[in-house]
């Protein structure tokens, strides 16, 4: 019964959520042992001004 | 001090956020010997684009 | 397809996730519309320790 | 590596966001012995309609 | 900046773990487009006892 | 009512997670604009070989 849960930036295609929710399941398949039915996946997009790598917002960064 | 969190698909109205924060405190302090000042609940709601099961979107399903 | 998550502190016995998990389940269905077989709860069991409220971890408080 | 989430109403400022990102960090590394580079935080904003306590939604408060 | 996050049921060795984490990395890097030392994965192995479907906890089924 | 979670690799001690603590909440309340009382903060420990980055355990590098 694995869940996996993404998080990322915003602005991620619906079509490469699709890829990769296709490809993760048949890894996780493959390597854990389960069904694809069981796979579950939850995406979370955070904007650039709610994630900080040390101590800087993304927003706030001259690249990222 | 439980902290409780749901995760759904969007779509829900505030009297059904409503009905469900209320019964599950109830519950909660039944089950496991709590007050409910102590239960928080905190919800998230996903969109269909968000969610894959057996590697599909839920946005790409035919039912769902 | 919700997903319910639940974290409290260690030490509450079997029978009583048991009872959670069945109570939180049918008032999930009852509340949100949902088929229990949709349900999925996860328990996280966190030490007091590894719990603060105001700034202080419940394992140094002399009640809790 | 430590991986740091703050889950909290919605409505503080991107200042808010900044100061606290910093301050987080800086306390981070302090106390836990690493490397500002290492510490992801991501900060995910709450809705008072989705987040109860003692079985209420915040947004049905009439203080909070 | 991905963080991808697995729960399971404990068991799985670490030998799957190291196949998960590869394979899953590879796939974000080629569906959402970001470099492998991006990638964060945390795994979260749970109990049959924490866990529950259709209200039943999975340390009470007779299969799973 | 913010509540703060934070992972990290097994084996600080309780020293460094009061110190985290304390300071956390002081610094979530300045710059917040909260009271103590209301910060919960939430720590779950990581085995190294439960974290991956790069697609590889962090049981599996030479450093780290």
């Amino acid at each position: 019964m694995p869940i996996i849960r993404l998080e990322m930036f915003e602005g991620r295609s619906i079509e490469q959520k699709r890829e990769f929710a296709a490809a993760v399941t048949r890894e996780a398949c493959r390597t854990l042992k389960c069904q694809p039915e069981d796979v579950n996946i939850v995406i979370a997009e955070v904007k650039k001004q709610d994630w900080a790598t040390a101590g800087e917002l993304w927003s706030d960064r001259k690249t990222g």
